[in-house]
């Protein structure tokens, strides 16, 4: 999972630009009939007969990832998700995606095809077309830039804006994870340059680590939301940490939150690797990154149908703007939350 | 115009990266009624009733560009034409894009407000909404990605693929100019580096300069096309240089084509300053890249619609795929066309 062993090194120039292109792309199907013309032309062509989706996410070697512990399939499958994870935020359907690459020249045919591979694999999961893109050298490192395009009727789309007082704060699966998973893998690549030798152990760590690499885009909860006949008044990612995406959602819907920490949810290995590392689980919640679910709010005349779901969970509710931005911990107090996010916990700045 | 003269640097950090992009964008208008929901959410909403088009670039420092003689003004509007030219190529028009910015610390506010202020232009002059991006730092230099989307009616849009034996070939503007204003920058970027306190001599350039520094993709083309209804058969915009482009347009369409080189659009400019660096104009014409003209095929029934405009020239016609692709030589020899492009003239590999 951690190497990429293939022996053969194809130097990017035998293959030329064009070439790599088209050898990169030959195996994409197109699968939607909303894409008319995919890779070959100046642009791609998509009819939509709903409302048009749009994001675009850059990732840079150094700063999104570091591929000494980040497999190069695994992070062309994370690229597509970071960006799907958008559009599922707007409770639409992704349908296309756009991929350009610039790397260095230290980065061979076989890197840039395991690459691809994780990006086709993420196309075919996720019924993606892959519609264009660019490729080209740089002088250093590996930039990935996607763009994903999706649809949804108009009345369907939820924008962070759409929040009301007393609305439910709910939020999928559980969250920590992505975090605990990058601080795992820190510690076995230090470990390792200390002795290239040592073997990693990770097998009891699976769960994080694999939301650090491989996370998933909740596709699955927009069409859950659709068959429970649930519309969010407001939608969001997480991917800088729930206490920045909190803040989003009362910033834009002008409202305020009250977030109880008892009811954050956490994975039992995400509880013991906090408690290995020294780390107060719930700032890991607030501010670790990564994690890709969805936060959104809902009526409270939908609580019915989304209570027993075990995909959600109910984390608290929004209030007047003027009572701020709470999280309401296990002793009954109000602690201010504001916004650090994941840049803030790496330290990069 | 070669110098960014403001003095005051703010580093980037002092914004942040939310800061940062409500910054550089707190200037963008909405123009059309088909940008439901730009910058601010997670996504960029459209509308678009007829068929969407979309394409992608990316831009990478010490590639495609060089600082040394780009002004980042120049190089923001730059960045945008190189993509809307991909749209007005299908025969579209674009309405918006998204930019996304990954920059080293080496960049100050006041760098990229320079940057943006370029991309506003051009999003002004063009009628384009900027309705979504990202702003990352990078480990090192400046890379910029757009994704450009326009739309047509479905009847419309023109492919590389259309184009018939006997279609007229047909060009836009003149051809070499970017190129010649290149090697003009780095001539003079040369002796900048010998003397300091040399002052650039480029009045007499201005016009090849400005084709390398601010090319304008043909929006107007696309609008005098449809003023003369003359649908192209196919159509490719000319980055790469005339003999990749007519080569893309025989490969896709499966037929061969005969170019004239008495035919061939060359500025003045451009024929004096092949003369000065004693460069064979058909060469730069075929090989050199950048000018952003269009390039297209109409069926001889149209020849009456477009024989007198002086922004097109026929410059040959298609022929039987078993012909293979010729230039006619002003000796009224034939001589193979390969594809080289300008990286092949810019010896980049």
């Amino acid at each position: 999972m951690f190497q990429n062993t293939k022996d053969s090194k194809t130097k990017l120039s035998e293959l030329g630009e064009f070439g790599l292109i088209d050898h990169l792309t030959q195996f994409f199907k197109v699968k939607h009939t909303s894409t008319v013309k995919s890779i070959g032309d100046d642009a791609a062509v998509l009819n939509h007969d709903k409302h048009s989706v749009v994001t675009t996410d850059l990732l840079v070697e150094g700063v999104h990832f570091d591929l000494a512990y980040m497999p190069l399939k695994h992070l062309g499958y994370k690229a597509v998700m970071v960006n799907l994870s958008d559009v599922y935020a707007m409770n639409a359907q992704a349908e296309q995606i756009t991929v350009s690459i610039a790397c260095s020249n230290r980065f061979t045919v076989e890197a840039l095809e395991e690459l691809y591979s994780g990006i086709t694999t993420a196309a075919e999961l996720y019924n993606i077309d892959v519609v264009g893109g660019d490729t080209t050298s740089a002088i250093k490192g590996l930039t990935i830039s996607i763009t994903a395009i999706g649809q949804a009727k108009a009345e369907d789309i939820t924008y962070r804006s759409g929040a009301k007082p007393n609305d439910l704060l709910v939020v999928s699966g559980d969250l920590g994870g992505a975090f605990l998973g990058l601080k795992v893998l820190q510690r076995e690549n230090e470990v390792f340059k200390v002795n290239p030798n040592a073997q990693p152990d990770l097998e009891k760590y699976t769960y994080i680590v694999e939301r650090q690499l491989k996370p998933e885009a909740r596709k699955d909860i927009v069409e859950l939301l659709m068959a429970l006949e649930v519309k969010p008044t407001s939608m969001i990612d997480i991917s800088d940490g729930l206490s920045s995406e909190v803040m989003h959602l009362c910033k834009h819907s002008k409202v305020g939150a009250n977030v109880f920490e008892d009811k954050l949810p956490l994975d039992p290995m995400s509880i013991s690797t906090c408690e290995e590392f020294e780390l107060d689980s719930t700032t890991v919640v607030l501010n670790g990154g990564e994690d890709y679910e969805l936060l959104f709010t809902v009526d409270q005349s939908d609580f019915d149908k989304i209570k027993a779901n075990p995909n959600l969970t109910v984390i608290g509710h929004m209030t007047e703007q003027s009572e701020g931005i709470h999280l309401i911990s296990r002793m009954n107090t109000k602690i201010p939350i504001k916004a650090r996010g994941w840049n803030g916990m790496q330290e990069e700045d």
